[in-house]
């Protein structure tokens, strides 16, 4: 189990995805609910393809990896209660996905990519926050060149 | 939660594993524990991936969304008891993964492809089974043509 984050966490919630055929070239933007603030993340193949089909409704004749691990942790008697992204490292994003179990009781804490953690947590209709302090590490990075979709310079998941 | 294998069940063991730069044209083989049967499953890239870091000990840098699962229920005080495959339709494989939670008091049975469902099993060091029925018909299947890992034909994970 990870440590709780340290910083001020932001309710963000998901803007566009770019979907790309090769692997790691596809990207998610996340937005400030209530704010002004945008970053890109980029992340796998597979993860952009569950997140598009959470976000497309769509459902696998059989389950994926992803709807797995969702009917695991509710086959538990837990749900998924948010996906915090709390440190970025190396041009690397980090999360944690949060589990709340025994109706509220309990809670435990995962490491996990942004990827797999906002698309379970978007699943689940859980809530993405983002630290403060990632926020003002991306927004002095727009000084630097413009993360269009064909720019390799955003951080991964 | 889905109902619980009524067929005999069968213990097995991961035979070779093929791996395949292409989207699902990886094989993995279970062979019979004690005994001679064993058969192919077609799976997907990133999991032939996902059991060769298994079998091989590599740990990715961070966790990938099979780490991700198998933490998810271990932070929930639960662990993966067993991988058992159960029905074979269609062509396609299914399986269950099953968890045991409250030191063994709860079991909680998955849907899930056989792929996924033996990658896990394998972190945890739990066992795979598949149903005697399933046995019989790859056995039959073996009159047609031989599974070599060129051959499209055997049932998908």
């Amino acid at each position: 189990m990870a440590d709780a984050p340290e910083s001020k966490m932001i309710e963000m919630q998901l803007g566009r995805v770019i979907r790309h055929d090769t692997a790691d070239r596809s990207y998610i933007f996340l937005q400030e609910k209530g704010g002004a603030r945008s970053f890109p993340i980029v992340i796998g193949r597979y993860e952009a393809e569950e997140i598009y089909r959470v976000l497309t409704k769509q459902d696998p004749r059989r389950p994926l990896t992803h709807q797995l691990a969702h009917a695991a942790i509710e086959s538990l008697g837990a749900h998924i209660a948010r996906c915090d992204i709390v440190d970025l490292r190396d041009n690397t994003f980090f999360a944690q996905l949060v589990l709340s179990a025994g109706g509220g009781a309990t809670t435990a804490v995962v490491d996990a990519r942004p990827s797999d953690a906002i698309a379970l947590a978007l699943r689940s209709g859980a809530g993405i926050r983002v630290a403060e302090s990632i926020l003002e590490q991306v927004r002095s990075d727009e000084s630097g060149p413009d993360p269009l979709p064909e720019d390799p310079a955003p951080p991964q998941s």
